[in-house]
């Protein structure tokens, strides 16, 4: 319950720093709904296609479509405020990524996946929205080049599968893995934690 | 009948316009005809993986890689003549826009799928080709910035799912849903309608 | 048994190019590896998803994760000896390339696949792995305009699924296979075999 409402509020603020990266490439109306809703929700889209797991999260429920396009517009009709808004974006962006991870972790858990595939199902559902939005602007993912993102979608997923196995109580499990992977994520931002670089400009001969 | 006649013409018209985009990027025969069958089953295929709508189209009908294949080295042997050609690979493509939005309902009626996602399914069969086309020409897709394109897709789905909900017969839906989408777009071609943009320059702190 | 051996090396020499396309746009060791899994894993994941062919190889069997992120780290451990080892890698990859091919096919033929569709199917298990790293290196896909690569697929599709058909012993046609779609392969990077160009360059009007 708690998760499903962090899930739909994180939904919209993903779907709403797409839409900036929409309007600094003067997308239209239409394109910003269409990036926020692939960004918002391609994450989970991209493990049920991986893992055959139908149907799809926003064509059983359609209202994560209306939530994401609502989301944008509200995005553009209120674009001159939002350049204050950096801080909020980025500690609801951090829940989203946990809850995400959360999310696509239980997804892999039902379906009885070998522990590697509930990990990648849990990262996958918290990136792969960002990734698709940087491929359809044009642009390297950032991901694999930023402070710790995947890191964090990674080790929330294993505090949480871990949790489970331990035989703790879900709630508490959920609720410690949203805290230490919300706060693992908010330091690598401060303290600008990255993965090191690999750096290889040699031609091959 | 008449729509699968005017879908086929329409694949082999997407397929053309994707070879000369393929010939902008210096592609050679083989990339010509690969991104014609991606542009002009993209979209179908795009949306029978998001439905878990299986076997894909081209994969029931094999057929269908052929006239792409065969419409693209088409285009190679007449290249010359291709710049004349705007209007009518213009006129084919709205018609074809109309005809994969209509052809996409349908397959999500078919399935028993909530409104929104009929319409979405019709939506995404009419414009997910051309912006695959687009990522693998590497450009930001055309279809989120320029004249109505995604809003005809949609406006075509609601009339034709609107004329079957009011219980007119399905010709006749099919019929003026094809005459007026037809005219949406080209007026939207003529008149230059577009959505308004959304432009955002501002970095957020 | 020795395509399941080769499989496995080609993948690991897939991953290891992936690697040094990742390290060449300075992405961090997690974009590293994913880009390696992506790139030696996304033709067969492209092959059963658009066949419906499920579970997918890397969910049914998770040690294929591992061996591309090993073979990733390992690129990063010995980066400086990688630019001596250019054919080595050109000759793993004519090898992954017809041994992704056979596999393709037969993925297709054990669906009672149509025969085009068994062709198309080991092609997409080739080369869709470059093209998705291409594009996430924000790349034109190489795949369309170089040396004979593709066709390279096709042919030995063609071979195998052809000495299938006249009824030789299977080991035979998979060695045969082997055999020449590597030689074509590699006479393809000797003597800089390609297929013709297109090129276009006027504006339609």
């Amino acid at each position: 319950m708690l998760l499903h409402t962090i899930f739909l509020i994180a939904i919209a603020a993903e779907a709403m720093t797409a839409a900036l990266a929409a309007g600094r490439r003067k997308m239209d109306w239409f394109g910003v709904c269409m990036l926020a809703c692939v960004t918002a929700l391609g994450g989970g889209t991209m493990r049920d296609i991986l893992l055959g797991h139908y149907p799809l999260s926003w064509v059983a429920d359609p209202n994560l479509l209306l939530i994401c396009c609502g989301a944008a517009l509200a995005t553009i009709a209120g674009a001159r405020f939002m350049h204050k808004l950096k801080w909020p974006f980025l500690l609801l962006d951090a829940i989203g990524l946990v809850v995400f991870s959360i999310i696509g972790c239980n997804v892999a858990l039902e379906m009885g996946q070998p522990f590697v595939v509930v990990i990648v199902s849990g990262m996958i559902t918290g990136i792969v929205g960002g990734i698709l939005r940087d491929v359809l602007c044009n642009d390297v993912p950032l991901v694999f080049s930023s402070e710790l993102y995947a890191t964090v979608a990674i080790v929330a997923g294993l505090l949480y599968t871990g949790g489970l196995a331990l035989g703790l109580p879900r709630e508490l499990v959920i609720v410690v893995t949203l805290a230490l992977g919300f706060a693992f994520r908010v330091a690598a931002i401060v303290f600008k934690w990255e993965m090191p670089k690999f750096v290889y400009d040699k031609e091959l001969r």
